[in-house]
C-alpha cells in the first residue's frame, strides 16, 4: 500500500499536474482525435459563454476549423467577450489549475481552470506546435498577441511571442490551436455540440466555417442577456470539517461569531448564537484557534439549528421556453403530439452545494415507438454528448419504473422504449462530474434522488396525458361526427329540396359543446403567416385568453390575445407573423386561459408558472 | 473562452492539486460515505499487492474496519511488504502526485501516486483527523511511526509525529485512517472487493476483522509468486511528438542514433539508421537539438519502418487458472454446465502503450436464463465494481451482436440475456481509466476493438458449445439407452430364466462406443475424497491422459493421470483428495488428451495452451 513510493526500478518523484494530464489526457476527454476536436471547441465555447454571461454581453462567436494535413487541424475560436488582462494571459492558457471560478460560489460552465489549458497542452503534445492568442480589453486601443506553450515538467507557461497588435474589435479574445484531430459531422460531433448549445443559448450568434469551406450560422433569436447566476458566500450546512477548518484558518474575522455571520450565507447573528451555544463554543473565540473537536461540534450544530435554505440567485435554470427550444432542436421535423410542461425541482443541497433539476419532454406524434427513448442531457447549461452510461441522469432514468406511466420497460428498469424525448438539466454551484472531461454527472445519491423525483413528476404528467388524450379522442370523434356530418346532411337535403342551406351551427353547438381552434399557415422565405380560427361551438358566450407559442422562429408583436365575448356558434380569426423560421414550421402551439379544458379542442391549458420561467423577455406582453 | 481567468467577482489564482481534489473528491471515487470506505481499502490493498509482487513477497495482508461513531470509521491496513524509507514517508502519504510508477513503463495496479494520499486527504477533510503510518524495512531493527496530514493549500505533507517504534514484524507497512464512512457488505462493498481480489490473487493470505468483531480469512491457496511484469524502455511507435521532444530534451545520449537505440525498446542500430535516413535526419545530431519538424518526421518514419512489436514481459495476464478461479468465485454454488477455455488476445498497442485482453466465461447449468448476463470486469488485476456503464468492457459487450452465438438480445445490441457469466480482463502498461477513481476503462477505440475481438472469439466458442451439446445430448441418450436399458433387460431375463446375469459390457461397447467418465464424492470438513470411474465402452484398447481440475479447493498430489491400455469393456478407478473446499463441491472438471472427443462422455478435451497459462506451479506435474 504505502509502497506507492517503492519500486525496485525507479525511486519516487514529484509529478507535475501537466505531466499527469499529458499522460492521462483521456481523463480530460482527449481520448481520440475525433473527441479531441470536440473537446477543444467545447472548452473554448463554454468559456466564451461564461465570460459573456458574466459581463452582460450578447455573445458573438466565430469558430473555424481548417485542415492542415491528413490528421492535423487548426481550430480558431473568437468571441466578443471582455478580453483578458495582458499579465493574466500566460497563466490562463499555459498553466493547469489556474482560474477564477474555482473558489467562486456560483453556477458556471467552467470551474477548474483546466479546460482551455488542456486544449493548449493537447495541441502541443500531438503536433509540437504552440497556441496563438489575441485578446483586447474594452477601452484599450491595442490588442495583444501571444504565442505560447506549456513547460510540462513545471506546469508553467512557455511564452514565445508577446506583442501588441491592432485588432478591429472592441473587445474579445481569439485562440488558435493546431492539434491532431479527426473531423466528422454526425452524432457526438462538434457540429452537434454547436447545435445543442445554440438551442439553449438563443441569445448567441454563432458563425462556423467548416473544413470544406462551408459556412453555418446559428442566428441570435433572442436579444436578452440570459439570467446569470450571482456569486454568494458558501452555504455552511454540509461543509466538511476540513473545509470549515480551512476557512476559519484564513478568516480575517475577530471572533467565531463574526466568522459565521460574515463568511457564510444564511447565518444571522441570532442563528450564529444558537449554533455556538448548541456547540458549546465561546462566541468570542478567534476562528483560527478553533480545535477540530469544536469545529466538528459546530458542524453538527448547524444541522440541528434551523439554517434557512441556500440563496437561489447562485443558480440559473433554463426555464420553460429554453427547455422547449432545446427539445424542438432535437426532434427536428418529427411532430410530437404532446409537449410537456417542464418540471423544475426546488433547489436542494449536496454537500453544501446548492443544485437543482429541470425536466421536459415531448411525446408521441412521429417519434419512433419501438426504439429506446431519447435522453438529452445538460449540466450547467452545457450539453453532455458522451459517457451517457456513466451519468447520473441516465442512471436515474434506468432506475425509474416507467411502466405505470405507459412506457415499455423490461422488468421495470433499464432505458424504456417509446416515442419519448426527455430533456434533463442538472445545474448547481458545483456539479460533481465523473471526470475532468465533464461528460457525465457523478451518480451522487442526493443528486440521483432529485433527478428521479423530477422524472416521476414528469412520468405522472405523461400518464395524465395518456388518460386525457383518450377523453380528447372521444371528444374529437363526437365533434367530427356533428361538425362534419351534419353540415353534409344539411347541404345534401337542401339541394334535394331545392332549398337554401340552413345555418346549423347552433345545432352543432348544442350537440358538440366545444371551442374548436385550428390554423391556416402560409410560408414565404423564413416568414410564416398564421391565421388562427376559433369556433365557439358551445351554447354560452365565451371570453378567454389565447397564447400562441411558435415552436420555431419568433412571433412578431404580441403572442397573447384576449377574446372578449365570442358568441355561441360564432367564429373569430386571429392573424400573426412568425419570423426566422428555418425548415418546416411544425404548427403553432396554443394555450388558453379562462375555460374548462373539457370544452376546448386544439389548445392546451396555459401553464400556471408561465411567467416564472425567468425569461419573460422572449414571450413578450400585450 | 480565454475568460477562464476572468470573473467580475474574483481574480484568477493558482489552485493546488490538493485543493482541486478536495473539492472534486468524487473524481477519486469518494462520492459517498459507503464508496469512500471502499476506496480507502482498495487503494491500500492495491498498493500492498503491487509492492509484494515487485519484491517477490507472498502477500500477508491484515485489514480492520472499526466503528468510531455513527458515521466515522477507523480503517487499518497492514502488509508484509518491503516497507518504505523514512525520508519518503511524508511525501508518499502527504503529497498528491508523488510516486515511482508514473514514469515506469510496466503494468502495475497503482500508477499515478494519488490513490493512498487521496485516502489520507479524505480522512482529514471529513474528520479533521490525521493518518497514522508505521513502516519497517527488512533488516532494520526499528520501525518508524508517523502521524501526518496534508497542507491543502500547498499540497505538502504536514507531519505531526515522527518517532522510532519497536514492531514485531520483519518488514511491512501499516496505515490507519479515520474517515466518514458507511459500512455495508452487499454488492459493491469492501467485502465484495476483497473476495474478488482474493479470487484472482490465490497467493495472498488476507485476514479481515469487520466492525461487528467477526473475522474473515481468505486463505492462501497457491504458494507461488505470481508472474510479475518487468519494466522496459518506452516503446517508440505511437509516442506523441511532444513526448519524444520531452525525452530527447532530457536524454544524456550524444547523438540521435544513440538516443533512439538507447532510450527506447525494440530499436536496433540498424532500425535507427533506417528511421533516420527515412526521416532525413542527421544521425550525429544531438537529441536536444532536434526541431519539432524533424521529430515529426522521425515519428512518421517509425510507422513506416518495421519496428518489432513491444516486449511482452512488461505485461502480466491472469492466465487460464486464475480466470477460472475468478469465475468460480463469482457464481458461488450455481453449477454452470460449460466452462470456457479463456481467450487471450495477442498484445497490441494504444498510443505506444502495450495492452491486451483476456476473456473467460461459464454458461448454463443453474445460471438464470431470463436475466441479463453477468459481466465481471478486471483492469490490471484489479476488480472493477463501479461505473460499469462508462466502461469500455461493458460497451464492447453491448455493441457486440450476441444473437448468432445463441443469446437473446433486442436489436442485436445492449446487454444480452442468458445464463452467462463473462469475465473480461484488460491489462497494460497504462490503462486509460475514465477518471482517477479507476473504476472504468475509457472506451478508447483501439481498446474497444480488442475487447470486441476477444468477445467474438468467446462467442464463437459459446456457439460451438451449443452445437456440441446437441451432439452430446444425442450421445448421452444413446448411451443411457444401451448402458442402462441393456443391463436391466439382461438382469430381468436372467432372473426369469433362473440364469446368472451375463457380462454384457462388450455388447454395450459394441453399440455405445464411448469412453464414459463419472465420479463418486465424499466430503468431510473441507476435504473431499474423489473416486473417478473411467469405463471404456469402446471396442479398442485406449491409452490417454486425464487431468482433474477441482473448481474449488486444491487437489493434493498430482492432478494428471496417464491411463495406459485400458481394455475394451473394462473400467479403471482413480482416487484423489481435494482440500480447502469451502461450501459445496460442484464436482471435478476432467480434461483428456489422446482420444477423439466424439468418443468421450464426461470430460473436455485438454486446452492446447494448458501449460502456457504462465502459472504452471499450481497445476503440478506427474
Amino acid at each position: 500500500m504505502s509502497e506507492k513510493g517503492r519500486s525496485p526500478h525507479s525511486s519516487p518523484v514529484e509529478i507535475s499536474i501537466s505531466e499527469f494530464f499529458e499522460k492521462n489526457r483521456h481523463i480530460l476527454g482527449f481520448d481520440s482525435p475525433q473527441k479531441a476536436l470536440y473537446m477543444i471547441v467545447k472548452e473554448a465555447l463554454d468559456n466564451s459563454l461564461d465570460a459573456c454571461e458574466e459581463n452582460g454581453i450578447l455573445p458573438d462567436i466565430y469558430i473555424r476549423i481548417a485542415k492542415v494535413d491528413q490528421d492535423r487541424y487548426e481550430i480558431t475560436i473568437r468571441d466578443n467577450g471582455p478580453g483578458i488582462g495582458r499579465k493574466e494571459i500566460p497563466n490562463v492558457f499555459g498553466k493547469l489549475l489556474y482560474g477564477s471560478r474555482f473558489h467562486a460560489y456560483k453556477q458556471s460552465r467552467g470551474q477548474q481552470g483546466i479546460g482551455i489549458t488542456a486544449a493548449v497542452l493537447y495541441g502541443q503534445t500531438t503536433t509540437g506546435k504552440p497556441s496563438e492568442i489575441i485578446t483586447k480589453r474594452a477601452g484599450d486601443d491595442v490588442a495583444f498577441r501571444f504565442v505560447l506553450g506549456i513547460n510540462v515538467k513545471s506546469n508553467t507557461p512557455n511564452v514565445m511571442v508577446e506583442e501588441p497588435v491592432i485588432w478591429d474589435q472592441k473587445s474579445g479574445t481569439e485562440i488558435k490551436i493546431t492539434a491532431r484531430a479527426r473531423y466528422h459531422t454526425g452524432k457526438q460531433s462538434v457540429v452537434e455540440y454547436m447545435r445543442e448549445t445554440a438551442a439553449v443559448n438563443p441569445n448567441m450568434e454563432l458563425t462556423y466555417d467548416d473544413p470544406d469551406g462551408n459556412r453555418m450560422v446559428f442566428r441570435r433569436v433572442a436579444d436578452m442577456i440570459s439570467r446569470t447566476a450571482e456569486e454568494v458566500k458558501p452555504y455552511p450546512v454540509g461543509l466538511e470539517i476540513g473545509e470549515i477548518k480551512h476557512l476559519a484558518g484564513q478568516s480575517s474575522r475577530k471572533t467565531v461569531r463574526e466568522f459565521l455571520v460574515g463568511d457564510f450565507s444564511r447565518i444571522t447573528p441570532g442563528i450564529a448564537d444558537e449554533i455556538l451555544s448548541f456547540a458549546g463554543v465561546d462566541i468570542e473565540k478567534r476562528p483560527g484557534k478553533l480545535t477540530t473537536e469544536e469545529i466538528s461540534r459546530i458542524k453538527d450544530a448547524m444541522r440541528k439549528v434551523n439554517v434557512p435554505p441556500p440563496p437561489l440567485r447562485c443558480l440559473s435554470p433554463f426555464g420553460e421556453i429554453f427547455i422547449r427550444k432545446g427539445l424542438m432542436n432535437v426532434y427536428g421535423d418529427l411532430k410530437p403530439s404532446f409537449y410537456s410542461k417542464p418540471v423544475e425541482r426546488k433547489p436542494s443541497v449536496y454537500n453544501s452545494n446548492p443544485f437543482s433539476v429541470e425536466v421536459g419532454f415531448v411525446y408521441g406524434g412521429d417519434l419512433p415507438v419501438d426504439q429506446q427513448i431519447r435522453i438529452v442531457r445538460y449540466a450547467n447549461k452545457v450539453p453532455l454528448l458522451y459517457q451517457a452510461g456513466a451519468c447520473a441522469i441516465t442512471r436515474a432514468v434506468q432506475e425509474t419504473d416507467w411502466r405505470p406511466y405507459g412506457l415499455e420497460q423490461r422488468g421495470g428498469n433499464g432505458t424504456p422504449y417509446g416515442p419519448l424525448i426527455l430533456l434533463v438539466h442538472v445545474y448547481g454551484v458545483r456539479i460533481p462530474y465523473t471526470s475532468e472531461s465533464k461528460e457525465a454527472v457523478a451518480p451522487v445519491p442526493k443528486i440521483l434522488e432529485e433527478i428521479k423525483a423530477a422524472l416521476r413528476t414528469a412520468g405522472r404528467e405523461l400518464k395524465r396525458y395518456h388518460q386525457k388524450s383518450l377523453k380528447r379522442k372521444k371528444a374529437y370523434e363526437k365533434f367530427n361526427l356533428v361538425g362534419v356530418m351534419l353540415p353534409e346532411i344539411a347541404r345534401k337535403s337542401a339541394s334535394l329540396l331545392g332549398r337554401s342551406v340552413p345555418d346549423i351551427d347552433p345545432v352543432i353547438s348544442k350537440i358538440a359543446n366545444v371551442l374548436f381552434i385550428t390554423e391556416d399557415i402560409s410560408k414565404s422565405g423564413d416568414r410564416v403567416s398564421v391565421t388562427c380560427h376559433v369556433f365557439n361551438y358551445t351554447k354560452q358566450i365565451r371570453s378567454f385568453r389565447l397564447v400562441a407559442f411558435p415552436p420555431v422562429g419568433n412571433i412578431e408583436g404580441t403572442d397573447e390575445f384576449n377574446i372578449e365575448k365570442l358568441e355561441s356558434s360564432r367564429r373569430i380569426d386571429i392573424d400573426f407573423q412568425v419570423s426566422d423560421v428555418k425548415g418546416n414550421y411544425p404548427g403553432t402551439i396554443y394555450y388558453f386561459k379562462g375555460i374548462d379544458p373539457i370544452h376546448v379542442l386544439g389548445a392546451e391549458p396555459l401553464p400556471a408558472d408561465w411567467k416564472v420561467s425567468g425569461i419573460e423577455v422572449e414571450v413578450g406582453d400585450s
